[in-house]
């Protein structure tokens, strides 16, 4: 039942040997969810092992090139290692035409079913549903249109305990209805729910911001989410600068998570104009201690049962 | 005075861990020339040290993806790092439509001067000429329209004994004309051409063909090439799928270049279904002995004076 993010590319617009341009892999009890594609997120898929077939959906956030140039690319390889499962793209509308455009010269028809959804224009909206968890995007603002995105994983039944079933015979119908919190009845007594059940695990969530100047509006979409990751552009000392080029500092967005009580911060898209990234941690953690730089290769899974929140980094990262 | 080509992606398709998708930057006297942009060139480039702003052209093949579209990317970084002057794009004509379609969202107007130059259809034309090279564009046979390419140095003048210059006198008008192949008059005598001067070096040529059926009608832009890159997707044990997917087979190619009379042959555009590379080089040598394999970072450079063929690998390649 895994919730784990997989950071593919780190970096800003110019990828450099450790940051590639934004892309990130989200499984969410194994659906898998490519959030952004720069140009050679293929390269990093293959290098992280994980597979091209098992993503089902791709969510672009907005068009520049360091968000998106690797689309093509990689439904070109999709096609070429047999993928006949359809594909799920979410993105600003214009990003079909451009796609066709892209596409059309070696594709007389698309290699598989491509279906194309386009971003809610100027207000909220679920992009996606299912039974364990829902997709919401919401407009962020920057220099062209972009969406931030949340996967929030639905409300899970509660955990009967199993010695109870022996001890009431409780019938499988009784035991749905135990799970979904009724009280039990044996012999006209009342058995508390409370008395058969745990706690189900919390409902788990991450949401992604990029590319936006600090937006502290969403705090209805923020508030309970374990993970949060925004871009750091720039460091505070570049404040106006980061006004300037509709980006958000490390500090605004260790602030952004603080308000919004924040479990855990992931930071990335720095600027490769400073001598180094640690700038971008310790300026995060004296506003928000629980602050992780993203670099590529980086694995952060939520916890399960009475496990730990892990972030470590892929096995492949090093090789 | 160099003449020299960096293999920057050498695989075919599907980009490997050590063959990225086509692309190979030709420096002919400081003229940089980028051959094919398949995702991820402007990492390789990065990677071998080729600076990005020395590029002047980029000549696309043809509209497969592993052999352009890197170039989205490419130009998006040119103008981050401050790009000014115009970059020449030769390529199918659909190409100049494409890249405003997905530039667009980016850039307002083109972030430097990109003038685009439609290939010649249907016919061999000079693409490119100034004073110390030509380049030119023949058509091809795949899928979809392909072109190959030829650069040729032109003709140098005559090499004069430095001595000679002192003995006669020679003034720098005499020089010129010296140089161009006139005799020298003095004193009525006439001193002979033969006597003053001494060979230039042959002028140098390369030839890129790739992504096509093997076509021996160019036997007159091969003649006389030092080098000729060509695909060798397929072994000659798979000649009806290289046909039936128009593409060659190392012994093909091999054939190609022994009765062009080549001198070095390099081969490249591997597919990925053989167990080792060395299949395609063992079976093209048995043809023709002088064959090397592109390799991602490799290094050939012309001999100049009376140096030697040097192909090396780039010293960033193990990096």
């Amino acid at each position: 039942m895994r919730f784990e993010l997989t950071i593919l590319g780190s970096g800003s617009a110019l990828p450099t040997s450790n940051r590639n341009t934004t892309a990130q892999v989200l499984n969410v009890l194994e659906r898998f969810f490519l959030l952004d594609c720069g140009e050679g997120t293929q390269h990093q898929l293959r290098k992280f092992k994980v597979s091209f077939n098992q993503i089902g959906h791709i969510l672009i956030s907005h068009l520049h090139g360091d968000h998106f140039f690797g689309l093509f690319g990689l439904i070109s390889t999709m096609s070429l290692v047999g993928r006949e499962r359809p594909l799920h793209i979410y993105g600003p509308k214009e990003l079909e035409d451009i796609l066709s455009h892209v596409l059309k010269p070696q594709f007389d028809k698309p290699p598989f079913p491509i279906v194309f959804h386009s971003l809610p224009e100027d207000e909220i909206g679920i992009i996606y549903e299912d039974k364990v968890v829902t997709v919401t995007a919401f407009p962020l603002r920057h220099s062209i249109p972009v969406w931030g995105f949340k996967f929030s994983e639905k409300p899970r039944l509660r955990k009967i305990i199993p010695e109870k079933i022996e001890e009431y015979s409780i019938s499988i119908p009784e035991i749905n209805s135990v799970k979904s919190g009724e009280h039990l009845e044996r012999d006209g007594d009342i058995i508390s729910n409370a008395d058969l059940t745990t706690n189900p695990l919390s409902p788990r969530s991450y949401v992604f911001m990029t590319d936006t100047l600090i937006m502290k509006k969403y705090m209805d979409i923020l508030k309970g989410s374990q993970v949060l990751y925004h871009e750091a552009t720039f460091l505070h000392e570049d404040v106006k600068l980061a006004r300037k080029t509709m980006h958000t500092t490390a500090k605004q967005a260790a602030e952004l998570a603080k308000e919004a009580q924040i479990e855990n911060l992931l930071l990335g898209h720095f600027s490769t104009r400073y001598k180094s990234d640690q700038l971008f941690l310790d300026e995060a953690k004296a506003v928000f201690p629980n602050t992780t730089l993203a670099i590529d290769g980086l694995v952060m899974s939520w916890p399960e049962n009475n496990s730990e929140f892990s972030i470590k980094m892929s096995s492949s990262a090093k090789e």
